[in-house]
């Protein structure tokens, strides 16, 4: 009986002094974030803020999982377009069609801005949205990474995960801001990040709604209902949340409006940029490229009190 | 000892047995509600729904709140004119915004919807959204309706109130999905009715992030974003929420697609709709007018198994 009091107080010891970010390396970085998180969760803090406005916003490509070699989304939209064209090659029309069901990255990005609409089209308008989820769904499934070999949606920042898991401890609410598609998102969001579809916010087409031979149905449209990027970010948080958050997380330019507008409220803000600076466990990109270019971010983030998450050197675990 | 014993007892007794509707009298409809709350909310029912998935949507105008004799929106808009106008005269132009300066309902109404457009505009659009909601606020705080007297925001149904306090007693999240604006809601709904900012659909005009004299500001436009009514319902539901509620209550065809669609989902589903049927506490009206027409409700509803609320009888008491 003795020995299992000790064991339970042992137990809970360790529970109350348990590391929230264990794949987080000890140093500057992990201590301005528990510092702020503990900060704005104690009530008997002076920074305390009530629980209704710990709100914590992330972007998701290159921030919560991988974004190279291209966005994943993309990928999907390429996949579909070969499958779809498998079983009808009267749709391929067009360049950037043929090239996406060939599978040839290189003449899909070289087709342009034009061509990436006309392969998005294909494949995400224009259908059921419980259609375009199921394909999502499929594809989750069985696609691979070509340098990993992994499930996209396994492809998740551990130490990401992580701090999503410990604010929700602390009373936060937890939401995606991601110029990636909102209905892409949410098939995988939760299962991935224990985000509900409700916490999701993303770029949009417009969709209509219709009943078809008597069965109610949502239609995803293939005009652009709302591009959630850069200007774009704020705007989308406060359309879906209606509030100004306290936290944001990001990693490229596109995230600049979204960390200024959370940082420059009134009391206690965090803003983070994960910094992509592992050539080894991932990949090491900011300045230049086609995928999430940091360049504002760096010149003015550590001035503005950003904390600039260096991955190689910041994470002791980089995948889940 | 013993006494305050059985009086915890009988506390304790009377809490558990306690009527969640005590302003709904007893017959068909509440038991309706009632059955369907404990059906899915109780692990060993057959009908239970996991508490992720328990949404409830609730339109606004004429379902939580008056809507007689015009939209309360609509009011704002127009002693919004008159303030604006009192220190800017040189901003009667028109004969709309002339009529809403002069306070004259008939002729706002008169100028039709090329009139309402300019009011609105005039009184929502091209401003920041703290201004337009410290309007709001102010308006709520001093304006009073021309029939009771009250402030805007006290002419909520006690009963809905009730239902919304019990949903979520249940587990369930409680949203408004209205025609209303978006932005004009959130300035009341969680004083109101509990329901936060995140939790509020609504129609809204396009709006931007600037940094203005190097102040992160949302601003309002004058161009249309989403109007979320009718056919627009479900669109903002599945937008904002991203997956079909179970319950949804509204009070005119504008809510028709919204009860259509959650109604006709897999398992258990309830749609209720207000019928305003008292003429003296409240106001008696349905197939007929400009505001709040039922038409569609009333015909096809009860076949839908759509809970019928008839206020007249259904409710013991209207207002908070």
């Amino acid at each position: 009986m003795l020995f299992r009091l000790v064991i339970g107080a042992v137990f809970l010891a360790s529970t109350v002094n348990a590391d929230p970010l264990p794949s987080w390396t000890e140093g500057a970085n992990k201590t301005s974030i528990i510092e702020f998180v503990e900060a704005v969760s104690d009530p008997a803090s002076p920074d305390y803020v009530t629980e209704s406005d710990r709100i914590a916003v992330f972007d998701n490509d290159g921030t919560l999982w991988a974004e190279q070699p291209v966005y994943f989304q993309l990928i999907f939209a390429i996949d579909q377009v070969a499958k779809m064209a498998a079983s009808d090659p009267s749709m391929l029309t067009s360049p950037a069609i043929k090239a996406a069901a060939d599978g040839d990255m290189k003449a899909v990005l070289a087709s342009g801005k034009e061509g990436l609409v006309e392969i998005l089209k294909a494949s995400h308008a224009n259908m059921s949205l419980d259609t375009f989820a199921t394909d999502v769904a499929a594809w989750l499934e069985t696609a691979r990474h070509p340098k990993t070999g992994q499930p996209y949606d396994e492809m998740l920042y551990q130490p990401m995960l992580e701090l999503l898991r410990y604010l929700r401890d602390q009373g936060f609410l937890t939401y995606i801001v991601s110029g990636g598609g909102i209905e892409f998102m949410r098939v995988f969001a939760e299962d991935a990040y224990g985000i509900p579809p409700q916490q999701v916010v993303g770029s949009s087409t417009t969709s209509t709604y219709e009943v078809i031979d008597g069965v109610p149905t949502i239609v995803k449209g293939q005009e652009l209902f709302f591009v959630d990027d850069k200007a774009g970010k704020p705007v989308g948080i406060q359309h879906h949340i209606g509030k100004r958050p306290i936290l944001a997380g990001g990693n490229s330019d596109g995230d600049f409006q979204m960390l200024e507008w959370v940082t420059s409220g009134e009391g206690p803000r965090l803003g983070i940029l994960v910094w992509h600076t592992d050539g080894d466990r991932e990949w090491a990109y900011d300045r230049e490229g086609h995928i999430g270019v940091l360049n504002r971010g760096l010149d003015e983030g550590p001035d503005r009190g950003w904390v600039l998450v260096d991955m190689k050197n910041d994470w002791s675990r980089i995948w889940k």
